[in-house]
């Protein structure tokens, strides 16, 4: 098994530490939280938020996997991004300035610091010294927030405010999508429950294989030369 | 006036910059709307945030000192700290091992950077390049967040995750709580506002002037030799 960066990370607290993943029920948080049990963390909590994503079928996909590891999984509300999002469409003029490289109203920054920073909360109170998260420079598609440099800092103003150190694990962070189906295959239990991950942008189950992201997961399985598993066993 | 440590970091970007105030409606935080107004910012919102606080009567508050300002005043809302208060309750049985220093179980660490986190995501939809916030140091009372180095820390980890440059300014950061009741007698319509402001626990109006809280208000303008506005027009 290749070395994947993150991983090596991970070995100094891994051992007396609980680690809780951020864990969307989607495939590369899939991978994380196997990732995570396949490491020596005393507990492995997934930790999903309710945001007001338009398909509540990726939180029932999370909750079934999270069944299939036997790891607790919790779902936190977190309306204020989409409030955030509505807020800014009734509020001042200046919006269109704010909607830089033509994305959407409802699209707010800085997501995954927000993630982050309510599961280190969550982590603090479960006594977990350690967030797995898949952030990915890789295929990095237009969101600083999962760029390594942000997620370092971020790490530094969470440990300085909450004092208690917090590590921020990225084992996907230099791989990929390639080398993430690869490091799946890898891991025991996460093909089984690749198939009952959540991708597709639509809700279709197992995926409309025509929107955004489901093209994106075909190619990273293709260039495994793999089948994913969530197509393997339909008809 | 004195020149207090942290107007003099606001002036490098204030005159074309918009600000957004983290608003509570208590002292800290009309002192720092008006601070706000006080300088040359292109426009100045008031954001408070809804996360189960116990006493509405604050937000409501919030409401009224925003209207004399006349700034615009949201709420977001923030359930997720109290969500994660109660789930470490059922969760795991490592809660009172977490709660340190004697803290109720349902204390949320790290309240600030994730107001902070959400605001900034806030004031990049309205176009808003300054943060201005109560945090101070000096009557630091266990808060970690509230000290300058993990602002520090987060104003960089925003600033990358976001692509946005954000500027946190804490004007209240390194004064007592006798300067900040100076300052704010120095600020047009500051006084007028603070009869308005909340600040007891008890929820009561304007104090029941036994609660912690209304203690160490009225610490601050005993040691100022002036008597607080909000209770100078009451019976």
């Amino acid at each position: 098994m290749p070395k994947f960066i993150g991983a090596r990370e991970g070995l100094r607290m891994q051992e007396q530490q609980s680690a809780v993943v951020l864990f969307s029920g989607g495939q590369d948080s899939t991978t994380c939280l196997y990732w995570a049990l396949n490491q020596n963390y005393a507990r492995v909590y997934a930790l999903g938020f309710d945001y007001g994503q338009r398909h509540r079928v990726e939180t029932e996909q999370a909750r079934r996997i999270a069944e299939m590891a036997g790891v607790p999984y919790e779902l936190l509300p977190l309306p204020t991004l989409a409030a955030i999002g509505d807020s800014a469409l009734v509020g001042s003029g200046d919006v269109s300035q704010t909607d830089r490289a033509g994305l959407p109203s409802s699209f707010v920054p800085g997501r995954n610091l927000l993630f982050l920073t309510a599961a280190a909360a969550y982590a603090y109170k479960v006594g977990a010294r350690v967030l797995v998260g898949g952030m990915c420079e890789t295929d990095y598609s237009g969101y600083p927030d999962c760029r390594r440099a942000t997620i370092d800092a971020l790490q530094q103003a969470i440990t300085l405010g909450m004092e208690y150190p917090i590590e921020i694990v990225t084992p996907l962070m230099y791989l990929s999508k390639k080398e993430t189906v690869e490091l799946a295959r890898s891991l025991p239990g996460c093909w089984e429950a690749l198939a009952e991950s959540h991708t597709c942008y639509e809700g279709v189950r197992p995926g409309c294989g025509k929107c955004p992201a489901c093209l994106l997961r075909a190619k990273g399985f293709a260039e495994a030369g793999l089948e994913d598993p969530a197509f393997q066993s339909r008809p």
